[in-house]
Parts: C-alpha cells; sequence; structure tokens
C-alpha cells in the first residue's frame, strides 16, 4: 500500500502552527509498512485541495487528509473531496446526536454551524471521533481509498490509533505485522547514547533501531517486521537486551509512560507517599506527580515556597541557613525537603531551589539548581544541577531530573555527586 | 513572488523529525510578502526531488529546496538541482577554507566528503553558514529562482535571516508590506466565536481575518497586505476594533502570551500578590503563574491539598464543611481560597477542588470542578464548571479557566453563575 497525506490549512501555510500531524501520520503509516513517498500541504483553497487530490491519484492508493473538518467557513475540506469524487455528503446521526448532547449542558444556544461537523461522504465509513465533534471519513472509490481526519492532534491521534489503523489493515493485502517497542531513557545525552548502541545501530536491519531525542529525553525504537506478532516480540527481545547491556539503568520505561508514570508506579509499589516544596519550579513537579492517574495514593499535597519570606515562615527552613548559604545552596534544598516531609508525613520528599532566569540570583546564574531529597529515616541528601537553556526549558529540566532523581533513589541505584550536611 | 518550499529528507517523510523548517520559512516568506501556496515534502531520491522541482516551476517563479546539503551519501540534494538544471558544481573557496580550517584542532582526519558541503552551482550566489559548514545557494535560471538551504535549523535559520531574505528582497520587484497580529480569546466556543464575526469574516479580503482554535483557547488572525507597515498597521486597526465590537471582553491578548502572561500583567499593573490551594490540578496552576519571568513579584507560595485530610490539617478548611458538603463542592472550595489567602497574606487567592477522573469520587462526576476566589475586602465565591474530556485535558481545561476567571475578577468584569456562601 501506499500512501500520501495532505495537510490542509492555511496556518500550517502560513507557518502560524507547525505540522506535526504530517510527521505523526508518517510514523505510524510506516509502521504498518505503509510507504510514503510524499508529504503535501495546501491552504483552506478549493482549488488547490482538488489538484492535490487528482496529483496524489496518480502516485498512490491511499490519499489522507487532515483539517479543514472544524464548524467554520474556513473548514471545507468534506465539501471539497465530495465534490470532487461526485458524492453526497449525508448526515453520521451518532454524531450529530453527540454534537447536540455537547451542547444540552451548556447555557448558549449551539450554533447551526456546527452540525456540518457530523456529514460524511455518501457510502463511506464513519471514523469516531471520541474527543472531538469533527467525525472522520474512511471511503473507498475505483482503486483509491480517501481518508479525512480532523486538525486538532488530539483529536486526530485517538483515530488513527482506534479506528483508520485496522481499515488501513485489512485493506492492505500484502499486510506483513510491524511491531514497536519504545525504550525510554534519560540521563545520558544523544551522544552518549549513540555511542554506547553504536554496533546495534550499525548492524540493524530487522529489527531496526533508532533514536530520537527531545525535552532532554531520549527514546529507542525497536521495529521488527515478521508474520506474525509473536515472531516479531521475540526478535525485538533480542534486540532489547542487548542495549540493556549497554544502556543499563538508563532506561526507565516504555512507550508514552514518562518519568513521572515510572515514580508514581515505584511508590505505589513500595505502598510510599511523596510530597515537594517547589521554589523555581513552583508546583510544576507537584502538578507532573498529581498528572497520574491514582495520584491520591501516593501524595496529600506540598507547598509553593517562592519567597525566601515564606520558605522561613510557612515552610520554617531555618533563617540562620538561609543567612549563611543563601537559598540557592544545598543546604537550603536539604532543609526544604526535611521540613515539608515533616509537614505532610510523607516517605519521601523532593525540593527544588534554584534560579529559573533569565536574570541571575544572589549571584548565581540562570540554572543553577539545587534538587534534595529526603527519606524517612536516611540522611538526606541535595545534588546540583547547572541548566543552560531559557527560563522553561530550565524549570522542565529541573523537574525531570528531580523525578529522575526519585526515581533512582526509590531503586536504591547510584547517585553521583550527592552533597550531605555534616552536623 | 511566489514561493514552493520543497523539504527533502526520508526521515521527515518518516516522521522521524517533525518538520519546524516548513513552518519557519512559510512564517518568514509571508511576513516578506511572498505568496505560498503549497509544502512539499520528498524523500532523499533524485527522481522525486526532480519531479517536484518541475512541479513547482510550473506553480511558482522561487523554488526553496531544504536538507540534503550535507556530506553523507543521502545528501543529493545540490547535485539533483545541478543535474535537473544542466549547470556544473564548483568549489566554493571561503566555504572549503573554513571546513579545512574546522577540522584542524579535531584529533581525527577529516572524511574527505566534508569538502562537498563547498559546492555550489555555478554561476551562482552562495548563502554563507555561519554556524554549520554546508553552504547555501541563490541561483537564477530563466524566470525562476532556486534556493538550497541546510536541513538543520540552527544552521537554516541565520542563513535565512542573514543572507536570503536580501536577496529575495532585491527580486521582489512588487514588493509589498504584510503585517499580521493576533489576537487570543477565552471563554467561547470556536463556533460561538465565528457566529459573532460571521460577518466580518464573509466580508473579507484585505485584510483577512482567520480563526485558530486548540486546547480550549481561541485565536483570531488579522492579517493586512499594504505598501507600507504604518498602512497595514491602521487596516489591522479598523478590523480589530469591529471584531472587539462583537467579541468583547473574551479577548484578553496579543500573539504569543497566554491567559498566565495577562494575569501576571494585572497583578503587576496593580501591584497585587497572588497564591492558590491546589487540590485536582495539583501544582499546575501556581506552575502557570510561576513561569512568568518575574513571578516573584506577584506570588510568595502556595500550597497543594490533595487528601482530605491535608485540606483540613494543612489548609485549615473546617471539618464541618466538607462533611456537610464534600471536597467536590463551592464551600470548600471558597474555604480553601479564604484559608490559603490567609496563610500567604495575599491580595487575591484561587482554589481549585473537583474530580480530574476517570473515576468519579464522591458520587461526582470526572470534570466535575469548582473553582473558589477570595480577594482582600471582598466576599469570596466558587463557579462552577463541567469538563468533558480526559484526565489531563480536565485539569488543564481547570487551570486555563482558573486563570481567566482570575482575569476577569482583577478587571472587575461580570462573572455569571457565581456561588456565595450565605452565612
Amino acid at each position: 500500500m501506499r500512501a500520501e497525506v495532505i495537510t490542509v490549512g492555511t496556518e500550517i501555510l502560513m507557518g502560524q502552527i507547525v505540522n506535526t500531524n504530517a510527521a505523526y501520520l508518517s510514523k505510524e503509516l510506516s509502521l504498518l509498512g505503509i510507504e510514503l513517498y510524499h508529504q503535501v500541504t495546501v491552504g483552506d483553497n478549493p482549488d488547490r485541495i482538488a489538484e492535490a487530490i487528482k496529483t496524489a491519484e496518480k502516485r498512490v492508493d491511499t490519499i489522507i487528509l487532515t483539517g479543514g473538518l472544524g464548524p467554520t467557513e474556513d473548514d471545507i475540506t468534506k465539501s471539497v473531496l465530495a465534490n470532487y469524487l461526485g458524492v453526497d455528503l449525508v448526515t453520521h446521526k451518532p454524531s450529530e446526536a453527540k454534537i447536540i448532547e455537547r451542547h444540552k449542558d451548556l447555557d448558549f444556544k449551539m450554533p447551526k454551524n456546527n452540525l456540518l461537523q457530523a456529514l460524511i461522504l455518501k457510502g463511506s465509513q464513519p471514523l469516531i471521533n471520541d474527543p472531538g465533534m469533527a467525525v472522520g471519513v474512511f471511503h473507498q472509490q475505483g482503486n483509491h481509498q480517501y481518508v479525512l481526519l480532523p486538525g486538532p492532534p488530539n483529536e486526530l491521534k485517538p483515530m488513527v490509533e482506534n479506528y483508520l489503523k485496522e481499515k488501513l489493515i485489512e485493506q492492505d493485502e500484502q499486510h506483513q505485522e510491524l511491531l514497536s517497542k519504545m525504550l525510554r531513557i534519560f540521563g545520558l545525552t544523544e551522544a552518549q547514547l549513540a555511542d554506547k548502541i553504536e554496533n546495534i545501530i550499525k548492524n540493524q536491519s530487522n529489527p531496526t533501531v533508532a533514536i530520537y531525542a527531545s525535552g532532554g529525553e531520549l527514546k529507542v525504537r525497536i521495529t521488527a517486521k515478521g508474520s506474525t506478532k509473536s515472531e516479531c516480540e521475540k526478535m525485538i527481545d533480542i534486540v532489547e537486551r542487548e542495549i540493556a547491556e549497554e544502556v543499563g539503568d538508563y532506561i526507565y520505561g516504555y512507550t508514552d509512560r514518562g518519568l513521572a508514570s515510572a515514580v508514581n508506579e515505584l511508590l505505589i509499589e513500595q505502598n510510599k507517599k511523596i510530597t515537594a516544596a517547589e521554589s523555581l519550579t513552583g508546583g510544576t513537579f507537584l502538578g507532573s506527580i498529581t498528572s497520574e492517574e491514582g495520584a491520591s495514593n501516593v501524595l496529600e499535597g506540598g507547598m509553593v515556597v517562592y519567597s525566601t519570606e515564606q520558605k522561613i515562615n510557612e515552610l520554617g527552613v531555618s533563617k540562620d541557613t538561609i543567612a549563611a548559604y543563601g537559598v540557592v545552596s544545598g543546604e537550603c534544598a536539604i532543609e526544604m525537603a526535611e521540613k515539608v516531609m515533616e509537614r505532610f508525613g510523607s516517605d519521601i520528599a523532593v525540593s527544588l531551589t534554584g534560579v529559573a532566569g533569565p536574570g541571575r540570583l544572589e549571584d548565581h546564574e540562570p540554572g543553577e539548581v539545587w534538587i534534595g531529597i529526603a527519606q524517612r529515616g536516611k540522611t538526606a541528601f541535595a545534588k546540583e544541577y547547572r541548566f543552560k537553556y531559557d527560563r522553561n526549558t530550565n524549570r522542565e529540566r529541573a523537574v525531570k531530573n528531580a523525578l529522575n532523581l526519585t526515581r533512582r533513589v526509590l531503586l536504591d541505584l547510584s547517585i553521583e555527586n550527592k552533597s550531605y550536611i555534616n552536623d
């Protein structure tokens, strides 16, 4: 099967949003073994959309259009395709009912345009939009399949995952199973990781091994092609073990489950509760712990102590510590962690203090961060980090490193360069 | 001038990296008044690259190819274009010298392939690559301009900014200024907004008006074309006023500045401090306030009180309130806001309590959220929201609505359906 992705949207053509849908679709399609040779983007213009469909028909059997299914005047993709193929648009009743239902509780009248989102091509199969309102379309005509997907990524992704993939697999006669596993890695640079698994990557053919880096995190995807799922699984297992041998405990998880998820899982397993006192990250660490389902089992609360005054008054860090070492110090971080653990009666406590930037603070550079860890019955410690990013990336990296440090502590793994207070 | 961006790279076609270059180039070109109707992506395949150039020649005068200028076997864009146009490749001496110079200090021998990066089309003008090694190309032949840019964004951007733009402006005889303004809107659905400004959108030609929706927020872009910037500004002003008349105080800001930024700005203007007590959002509201520069002027700290016990013990919400109304109630929200305001001595305090999901809590549905607001010298109130999303979208919408509610309170704007406690 060969496919082409046509992204529709003037906002993408004007560069106001980045086309992440094309990347997502391309990745998912290639994992299904579907070949892709072109991606095309056109604006919300009927002639150019139709021309792009015509061009794609000559090159591929499956034409996937994304964007332009919404309720506004600009949203014309559906009507352009229907018009081009000479097919009527009809209402998909369950989608219509859902749109009406969603507006029932709102205290304003639903604009009629909203119902346009329930239209599908006559004779086509609907692709359900669970989180959103615009229904997708899977339409077969002649030798081609036409797919219509919504523009918002949070609607497009579940539609592809839960409804489109199975339809594409059904269509694909020479279908081979393709299975992927994503390993998640934290604490190495991309170059360090590439170095460690250089030989595995060099000698790859099936399974393939690819490294992805983003937001300070690394992923390794292992993809195997075989005649059955279990054959693929076996092939992946072998390569995974080879990689684990080189990368060790920097691997912390799989697929979409991030560091917060790994930490929450460990806390639940160990029946422990966590808390945190946050300065520069201002609640973001606590926010990431509570983003996970079942967070109430592992966290009762925590504190944001942004000002020096509140570190003393509300949290109870001693004035002397701050006078002697300042707020950007291992000493302050350790006391913050100890105090917040006491306050919330948790088994482990994390503290974050430092300089987010862009300005300096008390003679410390932006990106200078101390993370403290207190644990019931153990000596508290702090670890220093020096990030060199902008304000919000510094904050984000601080949170990720705090999560990783927590994970390593919970697993009793080695931690370099700890600072203790010797009293 | 009309241009087309052709992105070359199998890694983009496979979805392994997101095509941020296309977005960047599109934005920059449209700001120069250059019209763009298509973006195309092809893999590192000579036939498909040549075919894409041929197609583009029929549609536009300026063809911009990005990617494939590096030293590896895959990097064929330059030779494909030279071949296609029947032009020789020659060495650009200063680039060659730079490549040799850069390798001088390294403790390995420079692979000879590296010098391929110094090649340009005979008769073309080089586009200098200050941070990198692959020189770019600006080539004129017949009625067309051909531009070759490197793939890495950190090399492409300075090349565009410092060298390409001036060349494009020189070429563009009918150069017109193009100016955009983005209005940010919260509290309406996309369809409601479309309804309100339907006539403005229907009658648009210059300026153009477009609506964008994502993450529960809306943006309206007004784009004007004129002979000078100030002419564009005047045209935008008129349309902005028309829109403001219809949309009113749902408009909260401009361009990249989000709700947290609007709230922080108001707090600074009014010389007020804020705090928050968060249950279901677990620190995310405080995190968004502190994500802004200068947050220390408006926030000293706040609390995450996730468990009922800590709402009582740490924050001081009365047991009786919770026994009578439960934690998912306006009464609890109001007390949380009042108590945290007291604790942190702020001028305004926000509380969030409710059910993130996916499970129910105390007979309340996922997405049921109460936001409380306390203000010094005023009666505290709470407002109920019912979100129907997944856990993290419910949390995110709760934070955005809390920010918007804070904004409306600070500006003394009307708020519907407030709940008070009558005691």
